[in-house]
C-alpha cells in the first residue's frame, strides 16, 4: 500500500522529488553538521552542498530557459519543498538565494538585471541577499526607513540607512557569504517619495571585504538556523547606478523623472510585494514537510518502544497501543496529510498563475502591458492566490510547531536528545510562524481579502487599512452580508439539527456533514465579523479601536477559511486517488481530520446551535475509533511520506546501526 | 505597586530569593557560555559556578546542620526555583547534585552514609549521579533491568547491566564530572529478587578515569540544558561492598539476608521513590520561573515595540495595545501568577511533611520506627504530597513550554536570535515536560490517588495496576462515587443554571461561582472515569483494555483537580494579600485566569449543561475586558516577579545597553 500511496502523495513531479531525495541520502553528513562543527565551518558546509546541487542543475529550474534554468515552476517548488526533509539550513539559505534574491531581479527587474545578473545568482556564483526587514520594521513593509534618493547630478541612487530602527536585520546571506542585495528602500526623486522600490546595492568585495559605505554584522546565534548567516546591514550614502533600481513596475530617468505604469502607490506596492508570494507557498510546504520527518521518527519510535505491562503478556505494551499516545500523534498525522493536499493545490495554482507570466515567459507582461503587469482578471486571481498562499503558511508552520513539539514529548528524554533529530527540527522550524510574513498578520490578510472579496484590496495590510476600507464599502457589505446570511440559513437547514439527537451517530462519517459544518463556520465568523466592523463604524467609533476590538474574530474568522479550504482539499484528494487501499486509507484519515478538526471548535458549534452535548460526544467518541483503526497503518503511512532513511533512522528507532 | 507585590510574591523566602538573585547576577557571564564555548568548556564553567555558589553555603540550606547544612528546606527550595531565573544548566546540574544524588543518600541512606559522603557530596568535593533511567526504561522504574547481586563469600554486591536496554541513560553528571552514582538495581540475594534498590558505585577515579568495569558515554549534544554532562554508563559485574547499599528501607546482613520492615515489596518501592518527590517540586518551581523570565522580556518588549499605524497619530502602535497580543500574552502571564501560589502552597506542604522528617532529623525516622518509615497517617499526607507534586510539575512545565513559544513568536525575529534569551529558554526548559515523570504518566498518577483516595495505593503505577486496583475496590468505589454523585448535584444546584440567561454576566467575577465551576468539573469527570472503569471490569473485560479506552479520560479527570487546586491557591493568595493595589491587582488577574480557565473548557461545560451558549459569550467577552484592564500594569506585573536584569535586559529590549 505505501508504495502506491507515496506515488500518490508526490504527485506529477514524483521524478524531481526523488532527484532531490537522492541529494540529501548523498548529503547525509550535513544533518550533523550543526552538531559538529562551530557556526562557521557549519555555514560554510551549507553554502558547500548548496553549490553542489546547485552544479548538478537544480536550482535553476524554476527559471526561464535562457538564463539556463528549465521553465518548470512547479518542479522547483516541489524540489525546494522535498529539501525539508534534510538538513533546514541548506533549504532556508537556497530559498534565500533562488526563490528571493534571484526571484527578486527576476520578478521585479527587467531585461537589463536578467541578463546581468540571472544566470549568475541560478549558478550560485553571485550570493545575494533579500534585504527587506529592518530592526525596526518587519510585517509593515510600507513604512521601512532606509532610503534611495536619486541624484541626477551623478545619474545613481543614494541608498542610506538615517537611524538605527532602518538597520536592515535578520538578512540571510549577510553575515558571511552574500555580495549583492536587494535592497528595498523608500524611493526619492526630486524631494518626492514614492514609497518601497527594491535597488541592487552590492556588499562585498569578490574578496568577502565590506563594499565602502557598508557596514555589516552578524545576528550571531540563533535558536536553530545556524548554518545560514543572518546579518544587519548598515548603508551610510551608498552609490549605485540609477540602472539598479529594479524598474519592472516603475522607472526613474535619466533626469529624475519617476513613472510607473500604477498610478496608485499603495496599489504598485503590493503588485510588487505580490510577485515575491513564492517565498510563502515555499515555507508552508517546507513546513509540511517538517512535520512529516518528525511524524515518521516519532511514530516508528512509538511503534517499537514498549513501556508498561499489558496483563498476561510477559512484554510490556507498545507505546502506539495506548490510548492517549495515538491521541497525541495520529489526529496529527491525519492533519499532515490534509495539509499535504491543500498545498499541493496551493502549488497548482501559483504555477497556474506565474507559469507563463514570471518563469517561463517574464517579457511577455510587465513593460508590454500598457495595463500596469497584469490585467484585471489576472489581478484577482493574484490577490486570491495570496490569501491562500498566506493562509496555508499560517496553518502549516503553525502545524509544524506543533507537530514537532508533540513528537519530542512522545519520544521523552530519548527525543530531547540532538542524534534524535527533533531537536533540530523543532529548533529550525520554530522561526516559519513569524518569518515571510507573521501568522497573526497573515490570517488577518485572509480574513480581509474574504469581507473585500479581493475586488479593491490595494488598501494597505494594517488595521487601519482594512478599517477605512469596510468603511468605504460599507454600503456593499452590508448587501453582501445579507446575502452571505441568506446562504447561512440555507447550510443550517443542511446540516442535522442540535435536537436530531435520536441517533447521534448519524451521518458522522459523511462527507457533505463534514464540508457543511466548516463551511457554515467560516461563513457565519465572517458574517458576524463584518457586522461587528460595520456596526462600530456606522457609530462613529475611533476605527482603531472598531478594528481592535474585532481583531481576534477577525484572526479567528481568517483561521476558519484556511480550515474550510485545506478539508475541501483533502476530501478532493481522496475523491480522485485510485480506488482500493489508497483510497481507503486516506478516507479514513480525511475523516480522522474532519472529525478532530470539528471536534477542537465543538464549543463553538455547540454555541451556534450546530452541535448537541450528545452528539459532542459520538465525535469524540469516533475519533478515538478512528484513531484506533488507523494504528495499525501507522507505520506504512509515515512510509509513504518517503523521507530518506538518513534522516529517520536515527538511533531511538534503528539502534542497530549506531551502536 | 510592584515593590509590595513582589515582597508578597517571594514570601517567607525573600532574604534566600535576593542572595540567588545576586548571585546570578555577580555571574551573568554564564548566561552566554553556552552560545560562546565549547560544550565542554560550557559544562566545566557551569561547575565552576556550581561550586562557588557551593563555596558560599546555599547549597547546603536544606541539610541537617549536623553534616555542614542549615535545616532550612523552604529556603532551599526557593533558592533553587531562583536560580531557573539564570543559566538552566546551572540549576539542573546543581538540582542532580544537591537534589538527586545527595538527596538519595539523605533519604535512602543511613547514618553511615550520612557520615562518610553527606559533607562532601553537599560541599561539591563528591559529584555525584543519580543513576536511575535506562535505555529500555524510563517511566516504568519498577522494570528496570540492572542488577545488584549480592555475593557472600566476598559480602559484596555484583552490579551489572545484563543487555544493552538496561544500559543507565540521560545520567547528568555521568559524561564527565561524576565520581559516584547512586544506582537504582533490581536487588537479587541469595537467588531471590527484591526489586528495585540504591546502591552507591563508584564510577571514575579522582583522576576522572572511568573506574574498572564501568563503561562511560557522552549523550553528546541535546536540545537544550548543553551545560550538564549527561551521559550513559555501562557495569561489568562491578563489585560494590555491602555497605554500598542506600538501607533506611531494607538491609542485607553480611551472611546474605534480605530484610525490610515493609514488607510489601510494591510499597516498599513507592514508600523509597516517595523519598525523592524533592526533585519534581523542585522543577515544577524552576519551569514556572522560566515562565516569568520569558513574560519580563516578551511584555517589555510589546510595551516598547510599535508596528502599523493607529489612525490620526504620527506614532505607529504599541505591540501590546492590540487585542490579539494581549490575548495571547495576558492570560499566560495571569495564569503565572496562578501556578506561582500553587508551587508556594505545594512547598509549604512539603516542608511541613519532610521538614522534620527528612532534612533536620533523619534519625528519629527509618531504622527507629518499627511501621517501616512512615506512619499511617504520614503516608497518606506523603501520598497527597506526591500527587500534589506530580500535578502542579505537569501543568506548571506544560505550562513554560506553552508560555515560553509564545513569547518567542510575540517577538517575532528578533525573539529567534540567541542574544534575546527566549532561544535558551525554550531549548532548556523543553524536557521538563518529560523528565522527572513524564506528565501524562503524572496526572495518571493524580487521578489513580483521587480515585482510591490514598488509602492503599501502593500498586503499580502502570495501566494494569490502576485496573486491577479498581477492580479490587469496586464496591467500595461504588458507594464512594455514589456519595460523590450527590455532591455534583449539590453543586448543580449553587452555581447559576444554564437557563439563567436573563443576565449572562451575572456573577462572573464572583469567586464562589469559579470555584462551583471547576470542582463540579472535577467531580463529574472523576465520577465518570469511575463509572466506566468500573463497568468494564464488572463486564469482565481484558483490564489492560478497560484502562486503555479511558485513559485520555483518565488523564483529564487528573488534569481538571489539578485546575482547580491551582485555582483555589490562587484566590486564597488573593484573599491574604495586604489590602489595596497589591490585593487589586491580583483580584484581576485571578479573574483573568478563572475566566480563562473556563472558557478553555467551556465546550465540556456546555456540554454538561453548565454554561449556555450565550453566557460563554459573556465570559468570553468579560476575558477580552480583562486582558484590557491588566494591560496598564503588564510592566509592573512582570517587574514584581524580580527577574535580575541581566537576564532580561536583553538588546531588543533596553537596545542603548548593547549597541
Amino acid at each position: 500500500m505505501s508504495a502506491g500511496l507515496r506515488e500518490y502523495l508526490d504527485g506529477p513531479h514524483k521524478a524531481v522529488r526523488d532527484v532531490v531525495r537522492d541529494g540529501l541520502a548523498a548529503n547525509a553528513g550535513l544533518l550533523n553538521a550543526g552538531l559538529d562543527l562551530s557556526r562557521d565551518e557549519y555555514r560554510d558546509q551549507v553554502l558547500a552542498v548548496m553549490q553542489q546541487v546547485t552544479a548538478e542543475g537544480h536550482t535553476g529550474r524554476g527559471f526561464p530557459k535562457e538564463f539556463g534554468g528549465q521553465g518548470d515552476l512547479g518542479g522547483f517548488i516541489a524540489g525546494f519543498e522535498t529539501l525539508a526533509f534534510g538538513d533546514l539550513s541548506l533549504m532556508v539559505k537556497a530559498g534565500v538565494q533562488f526563490g528571493l534574491f534571484a526571484g527578486a531581479i527576476l520578478h521585479l527587474g527587467t531585461s537589463r538585471h536578467h541578463e546581468q545578473y540571472l544566470t549568475d545568482a541560478i549558478d550560485g556564483r553571485l550570493l545575494g541577499c533579500f534585504a527587506m526587514t529592518e530592526t525596526g520594521h518587519g510585517s509593515n513593509v510600507q513604512a521601512l526607513g532606509t532610503t534611495a534618493t536619486y541624484d541626477p547630478a551623478t545619474e545613481e541612487f543614494v541608498v542610506h540607512t538615517p537611524n538605527p530602527a532602518a538597520r536592515k536585520d535578520y538578512i540571510g546571506n549577510a553575515a558571511r557569504h552574500g555580495r549583492m542585495a536587494a535592497v528595498f528602500a523608500q524611493l526619492v526623486v526630486g524631494g518626492e517619495t514614492h514609497g518601497v522600490h527594491c535597488l541592487l546595492v552590492p556588499i562585498r568585495t569578490p574578496d568577502g571585504e565590506s563594499m565602502p559605505g557598508v557596514t555589516l554584522s552578524d545576528c550571531g546565534p540563533k535558536l536553530g538556523l545556524n548554518g545560514v548567516d543572518n546579518g544587519r546591514i548598515v548603508f551610510d550614502h551608498v552609490r549605485v547606478p540609477r540602472t539598479a533600481l529594479l524598474d519592472r513596475y516603475a522607472q526613474v530617468d535619466a533626469e529624475g523623472t519617476y513613472s510607473s505604469e500604477i498610478e496608485n502607490p499603495d496599489r504598485r506596492f503590493f503588485t510588487m510585494l505580490g510577485t515575491l508570494v513564492q517565498g510563502r507557498v515555499s515555507v508552508g510546504g517546507a513546513a509540511i514537510n517538517a512535520s512529516k520527518v518528525a511524524l515518521t521518527i516519532a511514530i516508528r519510535y512509538a511503534d517499537r518502544r514498549r513501556q508498561f505491562g499489558a496483563p498476561g503478556s510477559a512484554e510490556e505494551a507498545l507505546l502506539l497501543d495506548y490510548r492517549m499516545h495515538q491521541r497525541r500523534l495520529l489526529p496529527l498525522l491525519a492533519r499532515t496529510y490534509a495539509l499535504h493536499f491543500a498545498q499541493a493545490e496551493l502549488v497548482d495554482e501559483f504555477v497556474r498563475i506565474f507559469g507563463s507570466n514570471g518563469a517561463d515567459n517574464t517579457e511577455s507582461k510587465g513593460h508590454t502591458d500598457g495595463e500596469g503587469g497584469l490585467g484585471d482578471r489576472d489581478e484577482h486571481d493574484q490577490r486570491a492566490l495570496e490569501a491562500q498562499a498566506a493562509g496555508t503558511k499560517a496553518l502549516g508552520t503553525w502545524h509544524a510547531t506543533e507537530t514537532i513539539q508533540m513528537c519530542r514529548e512522545a519520544c521523552g528524554g530519548a527525543g530531547y536528545l540532538a542524534e534524535n533529530r527533533l531537536a533540530a527540527l523543532k529548533a529550525d522550524t520554530d522561526v516559519f510562524t513569524t518569518f515571510e510574513g507573521d501568522n497573526t498578520v497573515l490570517l488577518q490578510l485572509v480574513a480581509k481579502g474574504l469581507l473585500t472579496n479581493y475586488r479593491e484590496s490595494f488598501g494597505k495590510l494594517d488595521p487601519l487599512g482594512m478599517a477605512r476600507f469596510i468603511a468605504a464599502q460599507a454600503v456593499e457589505i452590508a448587501v453582501e452580508k445579507a446575502a452571505l446570511r441568506t446562504v447561512v440559513e440555507r447550510l443550517r437547514d443542511a446540516v442535522p439539527n442540535r435536537n436530531d439527537t435520536a441517533d447521534p451517530d448519524a451521518g458522522l462519517r459523511d462527507d457533505a456533514y463534514h464540508c457543511g459544518m466548516v463551511r457554515f463556520r467560516e461563513d457565519h465568523m465572517l458574517a458576524g465579523v463584518a457586522r461587528r466592523l460595520k456596526k462600530g463604524i456606522d457609530a462613529g467609533d475611533d476605527t482603531f479601536e472598531v478594528f481592535n476590538r474585532c481583531q481576534d474574530h477577525v484572526i479567528a474568522a481568517g483561521r476558519a477559511h484556511v480550515e474550510r479550504v485545506v478539508l475541501e482539499a483533502f476530501l478532493a484528494a481522496v475523491q480522485a486517488a485510485p480506488e482500493g487501499p489508497v483510497r481507503d486509507r486516506l478516507k479514513e484519515l480525511y475523516d480522522l481530520h474532519a472529525l478532530a478538526t470539528i471536534e477542537a471548535e465543538r464549543a463553538w458549534y455547540i454555541e451556534h446551535g450546530r452541535l448537541s452535548g450528545q452528539r459532542c460526544k459520538a465525535i469524540t467518541a469516533l475519533v478515538n475509533e478512528l484513531c484506533a483503526s488507523v494504528r495499525p497503518h501507522a507505520d506504512e503511512l509515515v512510509e509513504a511520506f518517503g523521507v530518506p532513511g538518513a534522516a529517520v533512522d536515527v538511533p531511538m528507532v534503528v539502534p542497530s546501526q549506531h551502536e
